[in-house]
């Protein structure tokens, strides 16, 4: 007992000893993920002295007196890490006080009328009334959206200053007092956050537009490799995966991942910075439109997700179907790649992209899929080793036969169907069956190949499904990327990107 | 000009006439989407009104003095919607409070052996630095997550005692006071949450995981029936949503929204719940699996969307091609959407679901599927009207016709391969065709045979592919139950379900 006792107390003893270090690495790694952090860190420290000074130095004091501490709390509470956060806040917090206010004066005023007791009656009623209907009013999704900050602030001053005014005389110099005190604590809030290292909400969503749109390419880029990659290497990768941070490292998983739980973050990003004043010189700048992109890229995602469920499954097709089709679908992947790259660059330099240069390489791509498939019709049905043939070599070589029967008996020339469209191990094979056993076995054969092709092809169709889903939903990504196309071309028309100008890129 | 300004100004009066009537619907509709919110705004009514009592009657007036605004301010700010985060709230109130208190307390005693202006500076010091310190503290997700407001109120409190106390002698009898009236407040608001009507977090995340599961039930049901259903009714449906509310009411999108942006309040639900003292008798109730099991039930429903996507495509496979595999798939549609009803009950009911009983019918299901294709194999190629028959039709026919040549000639018994399984309008068509031509054309019919067989093919290869997506999907689907099922068995398990007890439902 004391033995287990000891060793819990040691491994404890252990953890507590590489704490400190962990905690010094991950507040490290906080600052140099994102160097603003630090830099608001120090923002804050910086206004919460600026503002103690109120109340430090004697000739302040003197003019302002107690109510410095509101100018306190407005700093802790106002100052947020985004320009636009601390202006919505800001905002919110002097329109909720100046409403609760008005209204609490309102009330005062009404309730002077009574005697004492009536008073205290009234105003316990006005207590309630007003904070059932404030927190009620917090529940609308429009004001929880926009206002539910500024909500609180006036229940919070409502309730302060019709309370405290109850055996205070002199409200109006309290509100009065407060008022200029709380409009210092934004004024220096404000100063920080618009003139000191501005940290603006709309560069973060600009960035994070930019940054969802390169990792989509890079997920989608990497998933179509490693579905046509030798298995080994997928394994291999796999194995070495599981040690330690499994799929948070996964280059695919990484990439989507943060597009998929962006839309909360977004709608706040683009709610604050609908508060900020930069480009509203030339253009309104059109957040909103940010959203929509955002919401585009998520449903691109979905499919990305779906992609990246194929090379997950346990059904898969066999690699011998998948090599036959795979120039065709790594372009088409390589391609859509490149067009969210291209919409990245375009963003991120705030100019228009060149839609039919894109669509057009996207468009050659598609039309090599779908060649590849019209092309290669039995490929679908795979070339499987065990099995002697397929069903539509079968039917091919049928065709060829019958048409060298004819030529034959001196019917009509030309190079046979089958054999200018096929070249497959498979029917290759078959000849040399046939060839061999032409003589003799001839009727017998021909039942039996009906048979096993007939086999082959349901085995080898359910062992193609889900490349057909892969091919299926590779194409789907496609359409997906046109709505996000158009959505990018939107946000550049509406924000006034520059126009496009052929750069030193090669297309 | 003032012509146009009066039409404006007629528009804007008609809105502002309506707006009122606008309003009071959302605000009935915000009630009795959750009549709790109306409750809890009378709770906040009333806790706000028995704080105020502190100050309106006499006798507790002369005991508290003026710092009871900081139990108006506590019972604001921590009377939060459900119970778990009043108490998480009020517990990073309480303990910021405290912790603050204590490291102000410290300044202060070394501050004193300093002289005034020492003593000025060495507090703008501290409170730049603590302020930054803690500012920078709270980026780290881990306190992000469980004490961001403990820490605002510790700077905030910490900000208040250190520099009102530079100008008041009796610090130690403020924070007393203080720490009595926090307190109180902390207490009405412990008392109105907890006691009346409480409003559980936990309750909320169980309802909302039943929901989801339900939600996502019905969205794959009917996106499969949708997708068999005649194209007739889902255009003349979608005409009618185009109207105003497009896609918001398609009960699929409808089914599967609510999962997609669940995990920001699964989390946050997650969270609360883990304060709540509720369920804490009998077993710790795991919070953090309903989490699991809302990040798995994500995972499901990207599949679903995907399969949505099919629904959504322009690539859409034939008709004749989807009616085919119309009964197995949407009875494993059917299957599949009964697994995360029942799922759905044994959550709702708290008890054990029997997993064998539900993998068995998915797993008969499954097979269906399977033998669908696998006795079907030429039907995946379609059977379009248009075209005279297809591929695999003309193998088979050929088969078929060979062997009917060797019947005649008095080959090996027993039923045609082709015939006992292919009854497709193609095949009868072509057989038509033949007996018709069979005579004269036949040289010339044989090889444009195998031209349109092989043009049909390649054709109705990549009409066919959406549906072999769509089906890939669904199978994929089961996949993802899987890890839901397992989720949920878990849940169960670690949240000492009750037993599986045959009720009345008839499986």
């Amino acid at each position: 007992m004391t033995e287990t006792w000891r060793k819990k107390a040691g491994v404890a003893w252990e953890k507590a000893k590489r704490a400190p270090a962990l905690a010094c690495r991950k507040m490290w790694r906080v600052g140099k993920d994102d160097p603003r952090r630090a830099i608001h860190a120090v923002k804050v420290g910086l206004a919460l002295t600026l503002v103690s000074m109120l109340y430090l130095l004697e000739p302040l004091f003197e003019g302002i007196g107690q109510n410095a501490i509101w100018a306190v709390m407005t700093v802790v509470v106002v100052l947020e890490f985004t320009a636009g956060a601390t202006l919505c806040k800001g905002l919110n917090r002097g329109l909720g006080t100046i409403l609760a206010g008005s209204l609490a004066f309102l009330i005062e005023f009404i309730a002077e009328a009574t005697g004492q007791v009536g008073r205290a009656i009234f105003i316990g009623c006005a207590v309630f009334i007003i904070g059932a209907a404030a927190t009620y009013l917090r529940f609308l999704p429009y004001v929880k959206k926009n206002y539910d900050y500024g909500v609180v602030i006036f229940l919070l001053t409502f309730n302060l200053i019709t309370v405290s005014s109850f055996r205070v005389s002199n409200v109006m110099r309290i509100a009065h007092e407060r008022f200029i005190t709380i409009a210092i604590g934004c004024g220096i809030c404000l100063f920080m956050s618009l003139l000191v290292f501005p940290i603006w909400s709309g560069q973060d969503l600009h960035n994070s537009t930019v940054n969802k749109l390169q990792g989509l390419a890079n997920s989608i880029e990497v998933c179509v490799n490693e579905y046509f990659s030798d298995e080994a290497v997928t394994e291999a990768r796999e194995e070495s995966d599981d040690e330690e941070k499994s799929c948070d490292e996964d280059p695919i998983y990484k990439g989507y991942k943060a597009v998929l739980d962006s839309k909360s973050t977004d709608e706040t990003l683009a709610l604050y910075a609908s508060w900020e004043p930069r480009h509203s010189r030339h253009c309104r700048y059109p957040w909103q439109q940010y959203v929509k992109v955002g919401a585009a890229l998520r449903r691109f995602s979905y499919t990305v997700v779906a992609l990246h469920g194929c090379l997950q499954t346990e059904i898969q097709a066999p690699k011998s179907c998948r090599a036959l089709f795979k120039d065709p679908c790594v372009r088409l992947a390589n391609e859509v790649s490149r067009v969210l790259i291209e919409l990245a660059t375009s963003i991120e330099g705030r100019r228009h992209c060149s839609p039919e240069l894109l669509s057009d390489h996207l468009h050659d791509a598609l039309q090599d899929l779908n060649k590849a498939f019209k092309s290669q019709p039995r490929l679908f049905l795979g070339s499987n080793g065990s099995q002697v043939s397929n069903m539509l070599a079968v039917a091919a070589a049928q065709a060829r036969q019958q048409k060298e029967r004819e030529e034959a008996t001196g019917g009509g020339g030309g190079v046979a169907l089958s054999s200018a469209k096929t070249d497959t191990s498979a029917l290759r094979e078959w000849k040399r069956t046939r060839s061999k056993k032409e003589s003799g076995e001839r009727k017998v054969l021909r039942p039996q190949l009906s048979k096993i092709a007939m086999l082959t092809c349901s085995l080898e169709f359910c062992e193609a499904l889900p490349f057909a889903a892969f091919a299926s939903l590779l194409v789907e990504t496609v359409a997906r990327l046109d709505s996000v196309m158009e959505e990018v071309e939107e946000l550049g028309r509406v924000a006034c990107f520059k126009e496009y100008k052929r750069g030193g890129e090669d297309d």
